[in-house]
């Protein structure tokens, strides 16, 4: 008898027939004689439903209150899959992040979290109850609503595993594991039955949707073993995240491909090429709470510069209009953003130990016409910033220059 | 500078243009100085489309998930309107009804209140914001999600101006006051500029969609001055709900009619015709915490008798089944329903002092060949139930009847 936590995503409980399948899993595992505590996201499409009614009112969202208004969606999907449990006469018992309660800090639609009372849980586990908890969202000291920003149900159930000390956090989603790539955009792409937790987390960190990083940061941290599965098959191991990367026998050089859309460009040009810029930019934007991912900047000429770094696409207009406030400031002669790109990274353990990996990408891209707007390295991944109508091309070469097509 | 509760029903949130109006009206009166609390509703249709997720699940809703589901309708309309208030320079807060926090009993989707904290809202009032709470909805001690029942939020609005002692607790909703009976069955009902509390505490009960009963209960109890607007309307003074009956100078005998297609007839057939039977039969059906309305018991025959009478639709299966568990101890030969039911009534404090009201009612329907099924009496009003089929032609026809068709 193990405790398990399981966290379902949007798609896994998108439809009441779907949300009666997964009761009939979490039943399955609880006859088995598991402890189960189940961590649950909002439907598919509701959390976009509810962020677009929130913009039909103000275009740039009050974060407490949007907040308020996206926290529904878990809050629906949690009493559902309590009454669908209850149906098939396992009890069961629903919480929103405030009731269990899940403290966080107060960034609102970013928030943290800081910690997690068991008492209400444990309680109801010794009482037989399977127990339901609301993904995605928290509470902060006052008792504002907060939520973990996108994908953040997975690091709710990385959370709750953790506070729980389960045995096993099961992340269940609409794919059957971690694959090279997105298989929507190469078909070839292929499942792995084990990442190392490193690359796991550079996968997330740079747009493969199966995780959100800072779940896979929590796992780790909190040595939680995290494994990711389908809800949609009876059957499967999934994909393991390993720990020791020394397990795998023979190393790949790259594991995997990933992508993202959701980052933007700012440029700020014309700034004087002097040290301290690069501080004087991008603090008012930290300050703002603000993440910002890639930076460069060009070789000065003239005794100017220009600096482009990348923001969360939602982020965009916020950005510049903390940067516009501080123009005068930095002496900028224009600040203006693209929200035009895309971001392809290879990622890979065995990068460490092969050379040349980085000039096989950029031939690749460059042999398709592929301009590369910006570069970030880090010891297993590269990153580069193309024109978004380069998306699906760049990682269907790369996929397959990388030898990522091949049946192993 | 006056306190003033506003509360604002689904319709009047229905959409996102219409929450912009609401906050300009509310913008209007903080303007002029007043401290403002509103209370909303769920946006028009959102209640009902939870509901009917939820029967997708189970057929009868375990009630306390249900509370946890369908309390997000009224908790997105508050981050919503507190948005739409920001946009337009008003400083605003929201709250659900934990947050507030309003304290009701565990009777999960139909609590009542018990205690409303005011902290909170008065240091958001005396930092000059506007406070919006979800109506509908509460907390039980143990921190459950519960609700109202429907039309709750009106009992929020005056329960709120209750606690705070506002000065005035306006409802604003799809109507420009309180109707000799609902315009849409009877296109020559009239706007009443007053009625009394009694009147339209009957006018409520019985199903006049305008107020909620528990609210105007409530007001009653708390002698809170309560006034019936439309949201849609710039001007009017809608309907004020007066305490003095005998301020008006003139008495109708009749004010309003009155009809409600929410309750179903059970019939319980057979049962030995002796003392105890109404209790051993209404007992368990109490016990499951559901409303019973009318009742009658026929004329006993060779011993036995048949009992009748209505509760609410959406409880018909459960009573049913409660009734069907204790059918060898009632000793009842069958235990049957029809939802093809309305309830229609005529109001009138004037009926006190004028004889013949009844007779004329009765007289009205039979010669429109209209069966009465059942029959219910109190001081200013009569009930009765027929077919479902016949409800607008016997509105219709006891308006003209009662001279309420007529400019007065």
């Amino acid at each position: 008898m193990a405790l398990i936590v399981q966290k379902y995503g949007g798609t896994s409980v998108g439809t009441t027939e779907r949300i009666k399948n997964v009761a009939r899993r979490v039943a399955k595992f609880k006859a088995e004689g598991h402890d189960i505590v189940v961590a649950v996201s909002a439907m598919s499409g509701e959390t976009n439903k509810l962020i677009a009614l929130a913009k039909e009112i103000q275009a740039n969202p009050d974060p407490r209150e949007l907040d308020v208004i996206v926290s529904t969606g878990e809050q629906v999907t949690i009493g559902l899959l309590a009454m669908a449990l209850k149906e098939i006469g396992v009890d069961a018992v629903s919480y929103t992040g405030g009731q269990v309660k899940i403290l966080t800090d107060s960034a609102h639609t970013k928030a943290r979290i800081q910690h997690i009372d068991d008492g209400a849980m444990r309680s109801d586990l010794a009482a037989g109850k399977v127990v339901i908890v609301a993904g995605f969202q928290g509470v902060d000291a006052e008792g504002n609503i907060t939520t973990l920003g996108r994908g953040g149900s997975d690091t709710t159930g990385v959370a709750l595993a953790a506070a729980l000390k389960a045995d096993e956090c099961q992340i269940y989603t609409d794919v059957d594991g971690v694959y090279t790539t997105d298989p929507r955009v190469v078909p070839e792409a292929r499942k792995l039955t084990t990442i190392t937790f490193e690359e796991m987390l550079e996968m997330a960190s740079l747009g493969s949707k199966v995780l959100q990083t800072r779940s896979v940061e929590f796992a780790g941290k909190y040595n939680v073993k995290l494994r990711v599965l389908s809800s949609f098959q009876e059957e499967g191991e999934g994909t393991l995240i390993t720990f020791e990367e020394d397990s795998k026998m023979e190393k790949p050089v790259i594991s995997g491909i990933a992508f993202n859309r959701d980052e933007a460009r700012i440029n700020v040009i014309g700034v004087p090429d002097k040290p301290g810029i690069a501080y004087q930019i991008l603090g008012p934007v930290a300050d703002a709470n603000i993440d910002v991912d890639m930076i460069i900047q060009n070789v000065g000429q003239d005794g100017t510069t220009d600096f482009s770094f990348t923001v969360p696409k939602n982020d965009l207009g916020r950005a510049i209009k903390v940067l516009e406030g501080a123009q005068s400031q930095i002496s900028a002669r224009q600040i203006n953003g693209d929200d035009k790109i895309c971001k392809v990274s290879i990622v890979g353990v065995g990068m460490r130990s092969h050379v040349g990996v980085a000039s096989t990408m950029f031939r690749t891209l460059a042999e398709e016409g592929i301009n590369i707007q910006m570069i970030s390295t880090s010891e297993i991944k590269i990153s580069v910033v193309v024109d978004e109508k380069y998306l699906e091309l760049a990682v269907r070469v790369l996929h397959k220059a990388f030898g990522l097509d091949a049946i192993q």
